[in-house]
């Protein structure tokens, strides 16, 4: 097959790299210089600046832009596809890109709302990397609208990515539980380290506990604060039970209360030592 | 040398692991299971649950006990040991235990605290692994009592182990940026699992960012309560800041202040970057 990208970026480059061995790649970029680098390095096959060349050459197509901008990128571009075309979406959020986007597609192409839960603290396709998608998780969230066949192609290209764990549902169940996941433990890695005391040299006190809950706060902040805004109705109830429990593990430490104490760390270690076995007890 | 073991646990099996290149190892412990394990794996050479017939055969000791239990073990067992034995305390806490330890110290021993700050999310001799402490960071905290001698020695054994940053800083401190680095973050990771709504599989929705920040609540609960109580007075003033840092993430979010929150994020991440290059901008 001759598969599309659109956003040649850390996740573009990545799925670009993760399917050139069976398939050709083209990429669609404004910038030059994301082209050029992934022509050099083999990583796709095509390089286009502009978009009518692009999508006659292509009727499967990654779209991999940042959230605020897919609505309008579909509404405006779809006309240019082919008939049949097949965009396959890979954003962070779904339920506001769902609904800003189907009450504009046209009949004649399918999108297929995904969300490989994979990435790196870094942008640009010179850090795109395959293996972040080995073992992962991915969700595909159908629409009433989509083909039975462009679920399976996604599917299908899911499984060749290597990733583990393909689950579908809803919008609003993604949304939940990825505020959860994945939009609060960011978050928290950032306030954590924006509450550095700043009183010593941090990294010579710091071991990999710190490292590890920390390193996700060197963000993309543009893409970030998007998801973080876009889903702040799922979002804000999750940073308030965060807070919640945080507040209740303070309290048992005022009160010098380490059987209460021991009781929610088994807790939080039966149900982390539950996820690490992959869901069994 | 003979260095001594007290305590043949992950962190005394991991200290006796990078020491036993160059020196023989002896190590005493209440389990016979632990000394069997580690004489069968060549861990160490010696092993003792009779702890006079042990100090006799070394005057350089490792203490790898819970923080509770150290001042009570010195105290009691100071008589047994050999004049000009020195003692190299480990625990992640310093003002409580060298406060309780110092009024009983004889001046025929010499107690140097330290913090390796080093571990894993396992207890255990099984569990030890040498590589815990290559490029980690390290801690001498002196009192007016130590001899020059012992601190020099404590610094060479640390160079053998592979430790990268070696500092010298009062308990107080100690225990202040400690209750922020390791307390805290330990903190933090808990009460994010303890927040799963369990709704879902979480396991089927999580990526490499969840995974990181919540594998170290797979925790030693026994071992950990005791920092957190013990260190009340400094991780209390952590958990504050922190929860006022996160609140303002929440507020920015409610009031969809991009800019403001690109500005925290953009603060968070340089800082971060700085701790990824060793303290340099």
């Amino acid at each position: 097959m001759k598969i599309g990208i659109v956003g040649l970026g850390l996740m573009g480059g990545s799925i670009a790299k993760a399917l050139n061995h069976k398939h050709e790649i083209i990429a669609y970029d404004i910038s030059n210089e994301a082209l050029t680098y992934a022509l050099n390095h083999q990583i796709i096959q095509e390089g286009y600046t502009n978009l009518e060349t692009f999508f006659h050459e292509t009727n499967i197509i990654y779209l991999c832009l940042y959230p605020q901008i897919i609505a309008s990128f579909i509404k405006e571009n779809q006309r240019y596809m082919q008939k049949g075309t097949v965009i396959i979406e890979i954003s962070g959020i779904k339920t506001s890109i769902i609904d800003d986007t189907i009450p504009f597609i046209n009949k004649d192409i399918d999108v297929v709302f995904t969300h490989p839960i994979a990435g790196r603290e870094k942008k640009g396709v010179s850090f795109s990397k395959e293996t972040i998608f080995h073992n992962a998780n991915y969700v595909i969230v159908p629409t009433k609208n989509n083909k039975e066949s462009s679920i399976e192609q996604t599917k299908e290209l899911a499984h060749e990515m290597k990733f583990k764990n393909i689950s579908i549902i809803s919008k609003e169940e993604h949304d939940d539980i990825i505020a959860y996941t994945s939009q609060l433990t960011h978050i928290l890695s950032l306030a954590l380290v924006n509450s550095d005391p700043k009183t010593y040299d941090t990294f010579r006190f710091i071991g990999d506990s710190y490292r590890d809950l920390t390193r996700i706060a060197m963000i993309n902040e543009d893409l970030w604060s998007e998801l973080f805004l876009e889903n702040k109705n799922y979002l804000l109830p999750k940073i308030d039970s965060f807070i919640e429990n945080l507040t209740n593990y303070r309290k048992l430490i005022v009160e010098n209360d380490i059987e209460q104490l021991k009781e929610m760390m088994k807790e939080a270690k039966n149900r982390r030592l539950k996820i690490e076995s992959g869901g069994k007890e």
